[in-house]
């Protein structure tokens, strides 16, 4: 049986993502009152564009997105997109690699900071050098049959810090700082929608990467205790509600930690002290707005020169 | 002009890329030498088979892995491969997805706590519903067209918290913790190797995402430390040798960092103090060998649990 279901465009913001799961519950539910085994989606049912982004698109996007996004002066205007660049050490680099059929290898853009996996494309020749060039992400539209550049319109370039190539030479990763929302949507990643949760309906909880993971419970605890919803004991919001308390927890964590190396405690009692300072500090984050994702940007600018350059050059600030 | 080079096989290990990167590097001469423009490497040069491995290559993989495996019981014992499993819900999931001509999408593997990208295999519908249903990283092998389980004979499993779908539909991610080494060479993720490192021959330093690059810089540290040939300063090292100053710093940083939310410093000064604490930790871990994975397991463990309850059940044990 196949059934066709409306446009589900509309409801593709994070946000919405209980309302989607509500839909497909119900459509769950349709299914087994129906005493069908297989309920179809349209075709219709595409609903974005992150992949292959066509121009319509981006005109809509750049609108939307404007206010959010950190432009440089040369990114502003038109259309801006990177260009191969072609050198004897590029195309060394380039024929190491190995292309399927269509002349494509997989491209993976991953966050540099936090780790997160932003978006998937798909690269040709030219993308890889173009992105190594230009030191933005830049893809091979299959449905354009041309190269885009991630935020040639919109801005929202992917600067790349690395390009990582796997043992079978055929798929790459764009290890990039992002400009704003890698999403046509406005999610920071494409990849929003939980499987489990769909499965399961509302009561699974998407799992991030474990500090992102632990960065978003922390902040829903932090909205939970600012709209006095909650009603389940909860020691993060002890904490948020008690700086003092939070306080005397991150000193005593990190006395702890220490104790650890100074009485020789062991490697999974430092591995939990070393929990517990992450866990308090992560909390005085959230406490004061501040995002991991900055934290750890300004450890990548700090530890790529000489530690001890560094805190001279710190010294004659101060 | 096409040049055949010979397998590169043996060099495809992590250990071996400054070596590698020395024989691209001279290959890069020698075209520049020639005056070619183009330098091809023979289609032999495949260095691995994470993709799509093949059995012979299992065999060989089997028993130089089998001693870093954690196995439960269940994996002892012959291939083991997930099997698809069909319900209403997971029709409709499957339904969802948008599948390419060969009926496959792309699935990337990520590691749960430290976000590192592992591997990137192609599923289909059976490779999505075995790895949702068995919660092991399922793929679909375009060379042998047959599904395969990720560690199915080697025992490395990637077991599967989560998957996520990109707003295409056309890319998903599995998110899971791996028994142990991802690749076949042994090496925990296999994008071990560095475009801009082969570009810019030995020079360049890979990136890794931020938490796991401050790792790798920190063990280098402590390994120059221990072999005693590094000349640069290093402050690092500094700590490394001297546990007093490192814990009397993290005692310092910790207490740094409370002051930025009891004294209202500002978001800059607590990102920035929570940077110093994190790398003070962090070189408290590498003196103690601990790697940073095991305190984010810690902590993911814990925080599944609402957080007084954990303490709660914690503070029964002292």
């Amino acid at each position: 049986m196949v059934m066709v279901v409306p446009r589900l465009q509309g409801l593709a913001s994070p946000n919405s993502l209980s309302f989607l799961d509500k839909r497909i519950a119900t459509r769950v539910l349709l299914s087994n009152a129906l005493g069908s085994r297989r309920l179809r989606f349209s075709a219709t049912t595409r609903l974005g564009w992150c992949g292959d982004e066509p121009l319509h698109h981006h005109k809509q996007q750049s609108t939307a997105l404007h206010a959010t996004t950190v432009m440089s002066t040369e990114d502003l205007g038109a259309v801006e997109r990177a260009a191969p660049v072609s050198t004897p050490e590029m195309e060394v680099l380039l024929d190491m690699l190995k292309w399927d059929k269509q002349g494509l290898l997989v491209a993976v853009a991953q966050h540099v900071d936090t780790g997160a996996v932003l978006m998937q494309g798909f690269a040709n020749r030219d993308a890889v050098s173009a992105t190594l060039a230009s030191r933005r992400a830049t893809f091979y539209s299959r449905s354009r049959s041309s190269l885009w550049t991630k935020g040639e319109t919109s801005s929202n370039f992917i600067h790349i810090l690395d390009v990582y190539i796997d043992c079978d030479r055929d798929s790459i990763i764009y290890l990039g700082k992002p400009d704003g929302p890698t999403c046509h949507t406005g999610a920071e990643t494409c990849y929003y929608t939980s499987a489990l949760q769909l499965l399961q309906g509302g009561g699974a909880k998407p799992l991030l990467p474990t500090l992102l993971s632990l960065e978003s419970t922390i902040a829903q605890r932090k909205a939970e205790e600012i709209t006095n919803l909650a009603a389940k004991p909860s020691w993060t919001k002890r904490l948020l509600e008690n700086p003092k308390l939070l306080c005397s927890k991150i000193r005593e964590e990190a006395d702890e930690l220490c104790q650890t190396l100074e009485a020789s405690e062991g490697k999974a009692r430092t591995a939990s002290e070393m929990a517990d300072v992450l866990y308090h500090a992560m909390v005085l984050l959230a406490a004061q707005d501040v995002k991991l994702e900055d934290v750890l940007a300004t450890l990548r600018a700090r530890f790529t020169q000489s530690g001890v350059e560094e805190k001279n050059s710190r010294l004659k600030q101060v």
